[in-house]
């Protein structure tokens, strides 16, 4: 047998088929353009896309917002979690519990039909951004405000945390980043899931996991950091100094550059738009966007790197008042769409997952008895 | 660019490489073979190899069991969360909770440091089997056991779940059957945990994965179904006829076949043993073993297809009275130490794991007003 090829990181390997969507000429879902979808679509719409392999009827809408307007609530046993978590546990580790703890309350769990992933798929819509919301005001000792029947999903999100009806610029705003965060071909965490159902697991299994690989600061973990760098950078008048030192010591810049991207992510320019009007007339806000210009300018001229999407993203959400520790949870309750596409898909014909490695450790050793061994290091 | 080469469920594919086990010619253990750590060391000595490189000296393993020992209680918010769940939740989903929940309250949590992976292998090896045996037991309206510090790590399963002190031939069959279960290369469920770590996420987010994986039917879920396939089959006397007519329909007989071993599973055969011990004397679990020997011979000579761990695995739980539904969580509680193993190498040079995907969707379409959109289907 011949040693098989070897790609560190699976970089470039093909692992498996997709009709969710290409990066290939520009990232498009089911065939449209994300950039199209941003200017005449909705997320609740594109959510549908995503799930049901195409953009719904008026009539089809209605009947999705309907079903995942139902399912907008938490099991008590969750609710009653909440309370009695450390204050400073991390959102998004708390999001991966209550989507673990939903199984236990969801029938149709253990059923891998494409229906029954049909009916987890939605209520995993309705419910996380319902969980994010409610340990948020808990962890702050405020009580969790019911969603409302006739908002759409971005204008839920911001009227449970907030407790009062965001504006119509705020709901815009969010619905492009939420559409924008929504699918990715096989990213680490989309991947993740599939491997996850692979082995006939299931779909809160393989979403749990996903969110766990989201976690990281080279995948959705990234758009928590962007405004440390901006922060760090000191504003406009320090930036380009400060990053030509970070650059000479070898640092990587948070907010920059993408395995599949290598000379720019479309979705970084589509959002850098709604950050310059959601800062519009704010001079504070504004000095941030001024940074992250000059960041942009000399990260491009020095490391041919560009933006990719939790650069907007983070000034974005930072722009909205939100809490930088709910940043990754939004990408959640966004991607999730896309990893249950996924995850139907995946289970559609399936097919195990699981490579081989190369052996680099000790050659063949026999067990000592316990007295005749030596300490370890 | 060239298409890249595409090996679906990337079989053959070299996903990376490790110096923690290696299935080249035979399994071993970081240089040990299987076999001999079966005959010549316990699960705790095995869990000390994989989790510090090398077997431990008489004192090294005292320490390792002592901290382990300490560690062996839960967070009292999961405690409390156990009654709440319904008594249908599946044990292996519970385990994914609890272990989800308890980074909340492990000020390790977000350090990926060696040294603080280290401390958190220790905790999670701690108290995987309390969460299992804790909800055990409140499933069925028991109180929970404590651990006793005296006990080894099988022994305190044992006793955590019954309450009585278990035989020195169950415990060894158990540690057996555990240091057979703790490692396996680039197994479904350790690579989930290796691409989730790869976004420099962290240690609970990949177990918590791994779990997920471990639960699906061609994974771990499998030692749970061996005494469906046996008791389908209705014994010796009808378990040939049964087993062909299943081949003839194309059925997958659970517990046989491996991606990795095409001629067999050397740990079947040491764990078979084992279950010949654990059923010599009683009539009813021997009518198992021979139906067993019967499906054996069957797969071998109809499908050359031969046992794997799982196997004996089942049968072997089953002698020890033990419930069906906790084999796969047993799988993972032993499955941990060989996740640990791997999270740590992973993070110890890593490179995220990011695989590219061929499209094969509906070509470029544009966004029609939604007035204009047909019904799907």
């Amino acid at each position: 047998m011949t040693t098989p090829a070897f790609s560190p990181g699976l970089e470039g390997i093909v692992a498996g088929e997709t009709a969710v969507s290409t990066v290939g000429d520009g990232l498009r879902y089911r065939g449209y353009a994300v950039g199209e979808l941003c200017e005449q679509a909705s997320f609740d719409e594109v959510a549908h896309l995503l799930l049901y392999d195409d953009l719904p009827t008026a009539r089809e809408l209605t009947e999705f917002q309907q079903r995942v307007a139902m399912a907008r609530r938490l099991p008590e046993a969750l609710k009653q979690l909440f309370p009695t978590l450390p204050k400073w546990s991390c959102p998004l580790d708390v999001l991966r519990t209550a989507v673990s703890a939903m199984a236990h309350f969801d029938q149709d769990a253990p059923d891998n039909s494409h229906e029954a992933n049909l009916r987890k798929a939605e209520r995993l819509l309705a419910q996380m951004p319902v969980a994010i919301a409610d340990q948020y005001r808990v962890s702050r000792g405020l009580q969790p405000v019911l969603a409302r029947q006739e908002l759409s999903h971005s204008a839920n999100f911001l009227y449970m945390l907030r407790g009062v009806e965001p504006s119509p610029e705020e709901v815009r705003a969010l619905d492009v980043s939420l559409i924008l965060y929504a699918e990715h071909e096989f990213n680490a965490s989309t991947f993740t899931a599939r491997v996850i159902v692979s082995t006939q697991s299931d779909m809160h299994a393989a979403v749990v996991g996903a969110i766990g690989a989201l976690k990281g600061a080279l995948h959705g973990g990234a758009n928590e950091k962007v405004m440390d760098v901006l922060r760090q950078s000191g504003g406009p008048d320090t930036a380009e100094q400060w990053l030509r030192e970070k650059l000479a010591g070898k640092e990587r810049i948070m907010g920059f550059g993408h395995r599949v991207y290598k000379a720019g992510d479309v979705r970084a320019g589509i959002l850098k738009n709604y950050c310059t009007q959601a800062t519009a007339g704010n001079p504070e806000l504004q000095k941030w966007e001024e940074t992250a210009e000059i960041i942009e300018r000399v990260m491009a001229a020095e490391k041919n790197m560009y933006p990719n999407l939790d650069w907007p993203a983070g000034r974005l959400y930072h722009a909205m008042n939100l809490d930088t520790s709910i940043y990754t949870p939004m990408f959640a309750m966004s991607r999730i769409t896309g990893w249950a596409a996924h995850i139907m898909e995946q289970l559609s014909h399936n097919r195990l997952i699981r490579p081989r490695s190369n052996y680099i450790g000790e050659a063949a050793r026999s067990v000592k008895p316990i007295a005749d061994r030596t300490k370890n290091v």
